[in-house]
């Protein structure tokens, strides 16, 4: 069985579940390889994945004996069979956050479920500290997210639309990654005030301010990084705010650390943005890893301590609403000693021609 | 007051609902066009939608005066609006199966709702039957698709990758629509034997079979064509596969129409390839919308009647393992006598050099 299933057991039996029905896919992923739909059930003595015809080759193709994961098409599975699964199990585990009210309520019933038990977030926690693979995949993600943005900047040219832009970026991905880690943002002028901004058919023009939120996939795990830049000239209106954020995004790359509060450190930056009469709209960052938004979460609503080989964002950002916004953002690893950044294209005032 | 969120107030009023809280972004969509992360309250007196800092920009751009939605900040929403949303409201529908259990607990809590009741897909209900305008944009939608097919055709040679020729499709479609509606499937020779199969770089050679499954989006609706193609001949143990899909999918779209049963129609392809030593894995067909899979699911495990101006797809497929397949799919409109091909690329052997 492989150490990710094996760590699963333990924390189980530690938590007194005899028995965990999986239905995050993100979560099945991680834990077996096995990118497809179903559910990944966890009984006293058999890791078994129900899927249906339509992956029933793909994921046989995934797994090896290794896995010791038995694979079922869904039609095959009987009510005995169901109700035979957690016989025996007083406690069975699920992932509230990540099932409907009516499976939850139809598995009780086909289960056959005694108790029913709340995990919270349980594999998720787990997510957040990366292992050296994990991390070698993220960091190869940001290498060839700082050669694209390298490339992209030499692309670049007045008249272009941002859609045209963003399709670049795409094409350079996929040729050279596992893909999109997220629909790729290329803001430019106004529309840069918008922090979730699409891609539209305005053309850049001379004296342009553009922001790129850009990110790809390596074997599953990605990359997210962020420039503001300028076209010509850095407008006069925009220096401020602009040194304002990396400010804010120095700062707080000098802060991230195993074992700061993670509400503290985006109180400082929505402190410093107050003063000048701004707002951090958004998270200060977030964790990055099979999903491009995950655990934890940077902001002062949440209050959870950084550790060592998280993998988050640093992201500061202000928009003025119909204006601009400008942002900069970076994929960092956290060690005990403070963060590495893994992403590395340069933050200082970037003017393009 | 727009037509669709009239039509669910009136839906509501026959079932004694006073409240609705919509949480499936798709129906949301639906009903107000917003495109955001948020949710839908139906209250006595008002429509409100709540969403947070990043979409309020956005989400006022899309509204009108006409659309009387009222739009809150979830940050500016006190323990009291949510406790007074629902004030007086014996009954409070929620959807089911677009609401995770945790979700479900914290609503009952935070808006102190008395009795929450299940809608079973009210609203996905109503979407099966497309307007107008709705079936202007898949027509629009399948258009573009036939004529993109048309190009593929024309583009593909033997050594390009099924990879190389996806992303050409995307491409036309990004410049010509509103972009995908699904991730294109292009599988070549034995990869063509997984329903869902992902571009790989596999080459493109001679005798090649090959099966795409493309689809775009106009106005948010959505088209969806497979063809099964081949390179400089038509292999001889692929023919009997081949003609009996096509006869399948023939047949079937002369049985598609109105009040026919959906099982029933299922079930008469299936037994014709079984008697052939041949399984349906799939469904028949299922609906097409705003999203691409939607209700109806033609399939012999649902039963439910083609009604008028649905819109659903027809694609049988035989899947011969780790040898190859063949699926052929059209976007069809029900009517009253029968059913109306929107996406309208020939059938017979198509042969490329």
């Amino acid at each position: 069985m492989n150490a990710k299933l094996q760590w699963l057991r333990n924390k189980m039996s530690s938590l007194d579940l005899q028995g965990f029905i999986i239905t995050n896919p993100v979560n099945i992923r991680y834990l077996t390889n096995i990118d497809a739909e179903g559910i990944l059930l966890i009984t006293r003595k058999e890791n078994i994945y129900i899927t249906d015809s339509r992956y029933i080759e793909q994921v046989h193709s995934t797994l090896t004996l290794f896995d010791e994961i038995i694979v079922y098409d869904v039609h095959d599975v009987s009510k005995d069979d169901y109700e035979n699964f957690f016989l025996f199990c007083e406690n069975v585990g699920f992932e509230e956050y990540n099932i409907s009210y009516a499976k939850y309520k139809e598995y009780i019933r086909k289960f056959k479920i005694y108790n029913f038990v709340e995990t919270e977030y349980m594999i998720e926690k787990q997510r957040m500290i990366k292992d050296q693979e994990e991390i070698s995949n993220i960091q190869k993600a940001c290498e060839i997210t700082d050669n694209c943005f390298e490339y992209i900047l030499s692309y670049i040219k007045p008249g272009m639309t941002e859609r045209q832009i963003a399709n670049e970026i795409e094409e350079y991905y996929k040729q050279r990654s596992g893909g999109l880690a997220f629909d790729t943002i290329v803001a430019s002028g106004e529309n840069t005030s918008k922090p979730h901004a699409v891609p539209t058919n305005r053309k850049i023009q001379e004296k342009d301010i553009i922001t790129i939120d850009m990110g790809c996939q390596v074997n599953g795990y990605c990359s997210d990084m962020t420039r503001t830049f300028f076209v010509g000239e850095v407008l006069e209106e925009v220096k401020p705010i602009y040194d304002l954020v990396l400010k804010n995004q120095k700062q707080t790359g000098e802060q991230y650390k195993d074992g700061i509060s993670t509400r503290l450190i985006a109180k400082m930056v929505e402190n410093d943005f107050k003063l000048y009469g701004y707002n951090l709209v958004h998270s200060l960052g977030h964790g990055v890893g099979m999903e491009i938004h995950e655990a934890p979460y940077i902001s002062y609503k949440s209050d959870t301590q950084l550790k060592e080989n998280m993998v988050v964002t640093n992201e500061p950002g202000i928009y003025l609403a119909g204006k601009f916004g400008v942002r900069i953002e970076d994929t960092v690893l956290i060690t005990k000693f403070g963060c590495i950044n893994l992403t590395k294209s340069g933050k200082d005032y970037i003017i393009i021609s």
